[in-house]
């Protein structure tokens, strides 16, 4: 079995550490599908068969390059097994449904939703530079995008609660059309008709910034109002 | 650099999950030194050149065998750099002192002392059975050692704090004597004269027991206490 390795913490964007300190071929080097986002939050990634592609604060797609600086990003192996197909239904109420069917909370899963979407909102973030403004500051530059009758992928990670703040408790799922014209951070969706897939992985690889001055300098151990501001950001 | 490699989880501990899913083999396959617990929390494991020592609860050491059940365990391959040599103080204060020269508090790193002990004071656990009951009774059935003038080695884990639950913040180190006839978790200490190794390592790995129906359905969304239990039971 596999582990999803994870390039950096929640808490590091929570905190403003942004700096890159992997790229875009760290990760593939790492599995060939995945979720993340550029240093200084520079657009949302999603990793689909061993390509990294970014959708940027204007919402176009395009693939990085190797060289790409990534300062968040979770990736694995693909070997995924399809659990059912789904018609017509809220995106909540399809991954509720996928919860009970991997029937526990506390594993670590990766999700892959490919077919037709009656609807997917996203949602990608315009790069900030040093030195690096809050994470409600970066909200602020972050921009929404809606689709209708879209075919494509969503493709994501289930964490359980207890790693709040490593990574994002419940799901955390990007998307990225067939034709490669929308995508993002996905916030809502309507099912036409998906293959849903899952792949139980055994745990969770986390790397950290080793060499950044920045990280390690970095006053993290107040963790009081971390959840808050992840679940603020995340919802 | 590498990673510590964790089996298990604190939380596992806290919510009386205790059976062994991996071996002492499992964790030297993933690295030659460590710390760890048997299943039902049997003794206190220390790795130390590739070999697993138990302290059980009658404070005897011996090998374990290669299929002796682990509940949780961390495991790195040894890479230390000497930081310092040191003498006598008392162990808290060398841990701060050598906390201050690594020169962050976010990132993982091992810790290995070795030479001569004015005190050591470490615990070991009875094995608990199916099923298995409450921290609060398994820290009744914990046992105290005392060792005055004692030549050995300390190891283990520096962990930062966002990673409470998963692993225990700060120290958690472990205790082996050059003979081989004292050893455990280590409550305290007085340094006669030590040499202080380092090892910073590039994140954390863990691996869940993925096929452990317990775990599975366990409910382990309420955080609320794990921290004040995890503090209580490891101070």
């Amino acid at each position: 079995m596999v582990k999803v390795h994870q390039f950096g913490t929640m808490q590091m964007l929570v905190e403003s550490l942004l700096d890159g300190f992997v790229t875009a071929k760290d990760m593939l080097a790492a599995g060939n599908t995945g979720i993340g986002t550029g240093a200084g939050v520079d657009g949302e990634l999603i990793l689909l068969d061993g390509k990294a592609y970014q959708v940027n604060v204007d919402g176009k797609v395009q693939e990085v390059p190797a060289d790409f600086p990534v300062v968040f990003g979770d990736v694995h192996e693909a070997d995924y097994q399809v659990v059912d197909q789904y018609g017509k239904r809220d995106l909540k109420t399809l991954l509720k449904n996928l919860l009970a069917k991997v029937g526990t909370k506390n594993l670590f899963f990766s999700v892959k939703l490919s077919g037709n979407f009656q609807y997917v909102q996203t949602r990608s973030a315009k790069k900030s530079e040093k030195p690096y403004p809050g994470l409600g500051e970066i909200a602020k530059n972050q921009v929404v995008f809606d689709q209708k009758d879209v075919k494509g992928t969503m493709v994501g990670y289930y964490t359980p609660s207890l790693y709040e703040g490593v990574g994002v408790p419940g799901f955390h799922l990007h998307f990225l059309s067939d034709e490669k014209d929308f995508g993002g951070h996905v916030l809502e969706g309507k099912i036409e008709s998906v293959a849903a897939s899952v792949q139980i992985l055994d745990g969770l690889s986390v790397q950290l910034p080793v060499a950044n001055t920045d990280y390690q300098k970095a006053n993290l151990n107040d963790l009081s109002h971390l959840s808050k501001v992840i679940h603020a950001a995340e919802s």
